[in-house]
């Protein structure tokens, strides 16, 4: 369960950086203006087999009188976040939040300037970046994420959400959720399940913002964390956030979580990668019904398309899994009508 | 943050057990018929400043007029278990489950008849177990808490706690919960607070159980933990509980644990002992406006009497402090009509 950073998926980071300069142009807005039917609980989609199953296991599932009907209590949904609620190209945009952070913090760091990796990062010298392999990386993190208290880097992120801007949609990353997930989380919610994100993203990343965003509160992010520390600091106690790694939550780290925080398996599973594939197992394995959900990036155009070794991550097991196990597989272009909120109103 | 054994309150259950034979005889029923008033929240609460206290805080925060009102999603409550929920005495009751677990498992381990701490479970020798310390302690618990799956422990304990008595109250366990903190959780789940457990006592030994008794589901359930394995066991996936210590979930591990699973400062804390004080002061740095409940053991005929030094553990530092405070501390004796549900119809 421990930390083993040469298993996890943010290890691919370092491979990415050298792409953000060649990655895909922005999305141009094609996408028709929907008509919203009232009594359609997931608008964004385009009817067909894949919205007809996610509505039908509901349907089921929370008819008193089936043969697979789920107990309120057990109605636990689980989402990935990166590739699953938002766009996780060019890179994790958690990355983008530490890269961000070594460039605010260099003034405080004059040692920085000779000192790789942050050297690659302030001069934006992706390949050097890429050559700083694992170690680099790790410590990139730890030293944007780590060495502060719990308010603290609340407020960071707060700060850095409310402003920062995706370098290639020119957007700010929260409006860079997909619509048809957010419609999916109040489907599900207005039905009784409670909807919970299992990402490997930093879990005191995700919670200042996700609450407001998603719709998910504080108390129901399971994520990526590192070790923390009480300190009664006089009569104004605070958590200090420490340079040592406590769970991954990616790939076995998932069902790890899950039990962690959550003590029972899902009955709804959401995913779009090989680092999500042993949470749709752990839900798959769920004696009540159960539904699992991958989504396939198949859209250059208005999000990016990718699959297979891609160079944010592997997804080739995970979709071959998915088809063969008979879970409904998103194509993005064909069964969503708009990606991002923000094409509402174009 | 990582386990300390030595500091654990647990440790002081060595000293325990010496003590079962020479505890408090079962408590008289002498609890006055209760008249439950309609419109009162708290019916089994004796009208005084306490009860006042508590209704009033209520009425205060979630007063959207009021300045010192608390959004919902602000609106966390977090109880220790063990002492607060329900009784403790003669010894934690979870530890009841780990002796019993000794006994069942001894027809497997023979070589347990001769081997310390085993062999003085089995003999039920108080004396010579309570010789064995910290190290045979954690031996008992290693031994029947891990080396299990968590469906195989969540059965285990399921079992027990349907039928095993208490060995003064002739009660099972969950008979022993207490009547007026199950109000006290619906009064504030009734105005939208979200309640949750925050105990020493294992998340997996309280999770099977306190969602029929208190009402809080398995995911609002912080405890003390074990590391965990997942394994995808040839397509039937399983997570194996190992035998080492995760997280203890006392005294500064309470903030941590709460800060772990909960990520936002409670405005609500109710403890009994040290161990639940940092917890309290953590609630108590909430900016919010807040609550700290301790509750003072004085009822030595309903249920027992016991505070300061107690072969149980410390409650003087926390008494002290509580009283210093001006925290609202509960005198069992005079401010709980009935202590256990089943007085109700006594």
């Amino acid at each position: 369960m421990k930390a083993k950073p040469k298993q996890s998926r943010y290890l691919t980071l370092v491979l990415i950086l050298g792409l953000i300069a060649a990655c895909t142009p922005p999305a141009e807005k094609t996408a028709e203006p929907t008509s919203i039917v009232e009594a359609d609980p997931l608008p964004s989609w385009n009817d067909g087999p894949r919205k007809e199953a996610i509505i039908s296991f509901v349907e089921d599932v929370t008819d008193s009188a089936s043969p697979n009907f789920i107990p309120v209590a057990d109605r636990i949904a689980t989402f990935d976040n990166d590739g699953t609620l938002w766009s996780e190209q060019p890179i994790y945009f958690q990355f983008f939040f530490a890269l961000d952070r070594v460039k605010a913090l260099a003034a405080e760091h004059p040692e920085w300037k000779n000192k790789q990796p942050y050297k690659a990062v302030l001069e934006n010298d992706m390949p050097t970046l890429m050559q700083q392999g694992e170690h680099g990386l790790l410590e990139i993190v730890m030293s944007t994420h780590a060495g502060n208290t719990t308010d603290e880097f609340d407020s960071l992120v707060r700060s850095w959400i409310d402003t920062a801007q995706h370098p290639v949609k020119k957007r700010r990353y929260t409006e860079l959720v997909f619509q048809p997930m957010l419609e999916l989380l109040d489907f599900l919610r207005a039905n009784d399940f409670k909807t919970f994100i299992v990402s490997g993203g930093g879990i005191e990343f995700m919670r200042p913002w996700v609450e407001g965003v998603y719709g998910i509160p504080k108390d129901q992010v399971v994520g990526s964390s590192i070790q923390t520390e009480y300190d009664y600091n006089n009569g104004k106690p605070i958590i200090k956030r420490l340079a040592k790694i406590d769970l991954i939550d990616d790939k076995e780290g998932k069902p790890i979580g899950i039990n962690r925080y959550i003590g029972r398996k899902p009955v709804f599973a959401a995913g779009n990668s090989d680092g999500d594939l042993q949470m749709l197992r752990w839900t798959d394995a769920n004696p009540l019904m159960s539904f699992q959900l991958y989504i396939h990036h198949t859209d250059s155009l208005r999000e990016w398309a990718y699959d297979r070794d891609s160079h944010i991550g592997k997804f080739d097991i995970g979709l071959d899994e998915a088809i063969e196990k008979g879970w409904t597989v998103i194509d993005m272009q064909t069964d969503w009508k708009i990606i991002y909120p923000f094409e509402k109103n174009q």
